[in-house]
């Protein structure tokens, strides 16, 4: 059977399920109960969030450092959820949120290791170290690697914006001229609507563009949706995650994750595709 | 007992031994006889590695990426390996390569991981989201936190060369303008030993850079040598690894890194310090 691309998987998404909610499965101590607070706690608390949520998902977004600090355990549970995942929802879409980037010889071990072992539909990448940095990544056919173009933080400005034209605006153009099969993609921080529409200006409506902010870090869902017409995935951590903190577990994460799959509601399809 | 900075590491090392050598532990395939190749094999061969190399290098550097494709057995070996560096040689430095940035929440998980759990002196960090993803890195007094400011690879003038004054020179003075402690460092491509010495005049001598590319990539040690006057780690990865090929296993990698450490040798260490 072939794999589905990436691209497949998100146009039945939206099409089912009429949101682009992207849920951040970033699973710290904070987030979860007491009672999964011991030895392979985390993989069965994830389980409960995949099965309370995925109906209002159209992505699942794992960032890659809050599972490398539990260690092997860690290692293994990204395999585990990974699967769990497509056991529930094949064509749901998987990213691995790792903002890797090396030199190609390097890469090629990281690419290697999340789209071949790991399986993945997706991918950030930290653009610093340029093309070399990105290529082997995008030699997968129908995978998407999002690059990092500007990040919802504070001090994103410091290196994004710098020059005249800014960086990140550089870095758009790059991009454009080197994927022809619009598998790349970009990252525009939730904060940044301004910049999340020159971005699509340049990138056009294609391509994705994941945007990380909205929720804990106070980005606009609506803003989002305005700047960002085109494929875009719109990603929620810990606002789905912490849900149930005013609530009750397990209701209010599916609570959370309803309410912000309603905020990112797609009336019309074809002006997300 | 109080743990040795990172800095009396590095003085008491090149004082003992000589030389600016810092072995990169990154295995593939290729880098191992076909004896390692089973299970449990990578450890095996980095361990006789250790054995041959220790005494011509003041560090080793271990990718991340090398070990992440291996999965859980990878993140085990980078623990493991790392105790038996330190069994071998408790003032050797032992740094993580693995080039994270990400935003401050998330940048908390990856320093925890490096620092706390693995036990690193070291690990280099990707600057294209500011200084608040490296903010919670160089918290941890008496560790190197190494900022990548010019890479070794072709595309990376792309983005680092971008501007006026450009990108990476930009980057160097948001380092000495936050960094009290000289505790932050920079990693400059052994293929650029001019930007080399612009970003040791900015950084001055008692900031750490880490110097990669010299052997497979090209680089040449003795240029480096006279660019970077200052506390300097020079890094040798292939160059060392691949040792035995035109030799024998295991003497070859003791040769080669004997080699090495010579090109790298530091008569009078005062100018290294």
């Amino acid at each position: 059977m072939l794999r589905k691309t990436w691209r497949e998987k998100y146009e039945e998404g939206i099409r089912e399920k009429g949101t682009l909610l992207t849920v951040g499965l970033d699973p710290t101590i904070e987030s979860m109960p007491k009672e999964f607070w011991g030895e392979g706690g985390v993989l069965d608390y994830l389980k409960v969030v995949v099965d309370l949520t995925h109906e209002n998902a159209i992505a699942y977004k794992l960032n890659s450092a809050f599972y490398e600090v539990m260690g092997e355990e860690g290692i293994r549970t990204i395999l585990d959820i990974k699967r769990y995942i497509n056991s529930k929802d094949s064509s749901i879409l998987t990213i691995l949120d790792g903002k890797r980037g090396d030199i190609a010889h390097t890469a090629e071990a990281y690419a290697k290791s999340i789209y071949e072992k790991g399986g993945f539909d997706s991918t950030t990448v930290n653009p610093y170290m340029g093309w070399d940095a990105i290529t082997p990544f995008y030699r997968w056919e129908g995978r998407l690697t999002i690059v990092l173009v500007r990040s919802s933080n504070p001090s994103g400005d410091e290196l994004q914006m710098w020059g005249e034209p800014p960086l990140y605006k550089h870095l758009c153009k790059m991009i454009v001229e080197r994927d022809d099969r619009y598998d790349l993609g970009a990252v525009v921080g939730a904060t940044h609507p301004k910049e999340l529409q020159v971005v699509r200006e340049i990138l056009g409506r294609k391509r994705a563009i994941l945007v990380p902010g909205v929720g804990a870090q106070g980005g606009n869902a609506e803003a989002v949706l305005r700047a960002g017409e085109g494929i875009l995935l719109i990603n929620v951590s810990r606002g789905v995650l912490h849900g149930w903190k005013d609530d009750e577990w397990p209701t209010g994460v599916a609570r959370a994750a309803e309410r912000y799959a309603m905020k990112m509601k797609v009336d019309q399809v074809e002006r997300f595709m």
